[in-house]
C-alpha cells in the first residue's frame, strides 16, 4: 500500500488515542498488514505511540519490532519494562532479537536475557556482527538427517509442525550436523514415500560461513537465484539460513549506501524527515571536507589573480570548464561504482577500462569544446579566448575520464569502498585541473586576450 | 563466483577454440554455473563466442539466452538461422522468449514464431511492454481449482509433474479462472488428504494487473516479503506470476537507474566497458544540457565582470560559494530521491519536509559560512570580504536545502521520475544563486573591498 493510503489510518488512530479510546486505536492498528503497521507506527504522534506500546499484546509488539528498523526498535524497547521486554524478545525472530540485544545497553541486555523463557535460539547469534552472514541468518529452519525417508519427513512436518522461516526448503545434515544437501518441498511431495532423503537431495549446495560479509552473501543469492542460503560454521556445521527477505533488505541497503556515498551523505539511515541534528551530523562533515578541497581549488585560482584582474572575462568561463569536468567525472564514477557493486569489473582488466574512459573523455571534450569555444568567440569576439576555452575543456574531460575511473578502482583494490570516491573528492580533481588548464593557458596567451 | 575467478575459464575456452578443440571448449563452458556461463560468454573473444554459439546444444543455448541481458541476447540471436532460433525460443523461459521476439526485427520474429513448436506459452505475453507486470511475469505456474482435494493435488504434482517457475506455490482459481487464493506447498504437505484446497488456501492474496508498472509490483513484493506475486487480467483472471528473481532484477535495475540519473547517465545499460560510441550516446546529451546551464551561470557572472575587474579576488571565492552549494544540494537530492523510491515520503507532507531542509541548510550554512568567512579574512585581511562570503554561503546552503527537496518532490507530483532532477539541473540553481548572492553583495559593498 502506498504511504499516501496509510494517512487515514494514522489519523484515525491518533484521534482514538486522544479521545481515550485505546481499544479502538489498537483495533485499527492491528487491521493493517504487518509491513504497514511499522510504517504507520513510525509516523504516529508520540502520545499515540506510547498508548499503543503500552496496550499491544506481546506477540503483536514482537511482530512490530521485527518489522521496524534496528534503531527504531531500540528507541521503543527503552520504554518497556524488563519483564515485558523479555517476553517480547522471546516472541521476536531470533536474528532480530539478537540485533536488539546487541544494541541495548549491556546491563539491560543481560537482565532481559536472564528473564527470557527460551534464550537458546538467540544466544548463539549474539556473537556475530550485524553485517555478517551470521548476524543476518535465522536459526529457524528445518534440518533432516540423510537417512530419513520421505514418509518420515512428511510425517515430521505434519505432526511436529516445526517452525521455520524457510518453509519450502529442508536442509540435510550428516551425523556431525555438517551440511550435506538441500531438498525442495516440491521434490519431497513428488518422491516415493520410502525413498531416503539423501537420494532426492541436491548435494552441491551454495553456502557461506558465519563470517561472510552480508553483501557477498546477498550477491551470491542474487547471482544464482537462490531463495535461501545456508550458513555454516568453521566445521561446516549448518547453523543458520539467510532468507529471501534478508536478501532484499541487504540489496536495498547496499543501493542506498552507494547513492548516499556518491552524494556525500555518510549515514545511510538518514531520510529527509530524520531529525535535524542527525541530518547535520551525517552531512556537515562532508561539507567541511568539501570546503577544504574547494579552498584548494580557490588557491589554484588565486595564483592567477593578476591575470583575472586584467581579463575579467576569465572569471566568467572558469566555472564552465570546472563544472563540465565535474559533470563528466560524476558520470564515470557512477558507472564504475555500480559496475563494481554488481561484480561486473575484474580489477585485472582495469587499465584497458581506464584507457577507454580517457578516450571517451577526449572525444566528448572535443564535442563540447568546439561548441563552447565557438560560442565564446561569437559572444566575446575573441578567437583566442574560444580556442583556449575549447582546449581546456578537452583536457579537463579527458582528466575526468581517468580520475572518475581510476579513483574508485584504486579504492577497491586497496580494499576500500569504491563509493567513498564521492563527488567531493573527484570533483576536486576536475575543479583544480580545469582552473589550472584554463587560467594557465590564458596566462601564456595573455597578450592576445586583452 | 567472483569475476576474477572466471578469468581462467575464459582463458581456457579461448585457447581451446584457437586450437580447434571446440568440444573441449564446450565442455569447459558447460561445467560453469548458468549465471557464470552468461558472464563468461560476454567476456569471450568474438571468435570463441561464434564457435560456442555454433556448437552448443539447443537447451544450453536457451539457458544462456535466458541469463543474458536482453540487448545481448538480441545481438547473438542475430547469428542463428531461423530454424535454430525457433528451437531455442521453444526452450527459453516464456517471458524471456517474448522479450526477445519483441526486440527482433518484425519479419524475423514472425518467421521464428511460425517455426516454433509451441508458441502458445509465448503468444499471450507478446502484447505486454517489457517494463510492466505483464512483460515480467512467467506463464509457467500451477493453478488448481477450488474443489480439488489435497490428495488430488499431490497426485497431480507427482504424476503429471507440471513445469513451474514457482514450484513452492499453487494458485487457486475459480470456474472462470479468476484468482481466488494461494496455497503454499508446506500447507499442502501437512494438510489432511481429503480436505479441499479452498479450505487450506489463503484467500486474501496480493496481486497486480498486467498493466502494473514493474517497479510498483517489485515494491509490493519487497514490502510484504512475497516470493511470488500473481498477475491478473482486467477480468481478474490469473494469467501469470512474477517470481523472486524478477523482483531482484527489477530492484537492481531501479537502483542502477536512480544512481545513473542522479549522475547524468541516461542509458542504464551502460558499463565502463560498454562500446565507446554507446557511452558517448548515453552521456554527451547530458553534458550538452550541462553546457547550456553552465553558460547560464556564466551569464550571471558576466553581469559582474566590471566588479571582478576591480576586485579579482572575487573570482577566487565565487567557486567556493557555488561548489559548496552544489555539494549540499546533491545531498538533499540523494536523500529525497531515495526516500521516494523506497516509498517513504507521502507527497501530502511535502511542505514540512521542505521547511525542515531549509532550516538544516541554514544551520549548515552558518557552520560553514563562519569558518570560511574567518578563513578568507585571515588570508586576505579584509573583514568585509569574510562577511560577504559567509553570508553568501548561508544563503546558498538554505537555497540548496529547498531546491534539492522541492525539485524531486515536484517532479514526482507531476508524475515524472524524481531522479530526473539530476545533478545538472539542481546544481544550476546553486551555481547561479551562489554567484548572484556573492557577487551581488560584493557589488553593493564594492567600496570596502578595494
Amino acid at each position: 500500500m502506498d504511504l499516501e493510503n496509510l494517512l487515514p489510518a494514522i489519523d484515525k488512530i491518533e484521534k482514538s488515542v486522544s479521545a481515550g479510546r485505546t481499544a479502538e486505536a489498537i483495533e485499527t492498528f492491528l487491521e493493517l498488514h504487518l509491513a504497514d503497521q511499522a510504517e504507520v507506527f513510525n509516523l504516529l504522534a508520540e502520545e499515540a505511540q506510547g498508548a499503543l506500546l503500552k496496550n499491544l499484546d506481546i506477540p503483536s509488539t514482537a511482530d512490530l519490532f521485527d518489522e521496524l528498523e534496528d534503531a527504531e526498535t531500540l528507541e521503543f524497547a527503552d520504554d518497556l519494562s524488563i519483564a515485558r521486554l523479555a517476553d517480547v524478545l522471546d516472541e521476536m525472530e531470533p536474528d532480530e532479537a539478537a540485533d536488539l540485544l546487541g544494541d541495548l545497553p549491556p546491563e539491560v541486555a543481560t537482565q532481559a536475557l536472564a528473564e527470557m523463557e527460551d534464550p537458546e535460539d538467540v544466544l548463539p547469534l549474539l556473537g556475530f556482527p550485524d553485517e555478517t552472514a551470521g548476524g543476518r541468518m535465522t536459526t529457524s529452519f528445518i534440518a533432516l538427517r540423510r537417512q530419513t525417508t520421505v514418509e518420515q519427513a512428511i510425517r515430521f512436518l505434519r505432526n511436529v509442525g516445526p517452525e521455520s522461516d524457510v518453509p519450502y526448503y529442508l536442509f540435510v545434515v550428516d551425523r556431525e550436523k555438517r551440511l550435506s544437501g538441500i531438498v525442495g518441498l516440491r521434490d519431497l511431495v513428488i518422491a516415493e514415500p520410502n525413498i531416503r532423503i539423501e537420494n532426492i537431495m541436491r548435494p552441491d549446495v551454495f553456502f557461506v560461513t558465519t563470517e561472510t560479509d552480508q553483501e557477498e552473501a546477498a550477491r551470491t543469492m542474487a547471482r544464482y537465484d537462490l531463495s535461501a542460503l545456508p550458513v555454516v560454521d568453521d566445521q561446516r556445521r549448518l547453523v543458520g539460513v539467510i532468507t529471501g527477505d534478508d536478501l532484499i533488505d541487504v540489496l536495498e541497503e547496499e543501493a542506498t549506501e552507494d547513492i548516499y556515498r556518491l552524494s556525500n551523505v555518510t549515514d545511510t539511515g538518514l531520510e529527509p524527515e530524520s531529525g535535524v541534528w542527525d541530518q547535520i551530523k551525517g552531512r556537515l562533515p562532508w561539507l567541511y571536507l568539501s570546503m577544504v578541497t574547494s579552498l584548494f581549488a580557490a588557491f589554484v585560482i588565486s595564483r592567477f589573480e593578476y591575470v583575472i584582474a586584467q581579463v575579467a572575462v576569465l572569471a566568467v568561463f572558469q566555472s564552465v570548464v570546472a563544472g563540465l569536468g565535474g559533470n563528466a567525472v560524476t558520470q564515470n564514477m557512477a558507472m564504475t561504482v555500480r559496475a563494481l557493486a554488481l561484480g561486473k569489473i575484474a580489477p585485472k582488466r582495469a587499465w584497458p577500462i581506464i584507457l577507454r574512459q580517457a578516450l571517451i573523455g577526449l572525444m566528448m571534450g572535443i564535442a563540447i569544446g568546439v561548441v563552447v569555444g565557438i560560442g565564446a568567440y561569437l559572444w566575446r569576439g575573441n578567437a583566442y579566448l574560444g580556442v583556449i576555452l575549447g582546449l581546456a575543456l578537452v583536457g579537463n574531460l579527458a582528466v575526468a575520464g581517468v580520475a572518475g575511473t581510476l579513483i574508485p578502482l584504486g579504492l577497491k583494490s586497496l580494499g576500500q569502498d569504491p563509493a567513498l570516491a564521492s563527488a567531493v573528492l573527484v570533483t576536486t580533481v576536475t575543479d583544480s585541473m580545469g582552473f589550472l588548464l584554463f587560467l594557465g593557458m590564458a596566462t601564456y596567451f595573455l597578450g592576445y586576450l586583452t
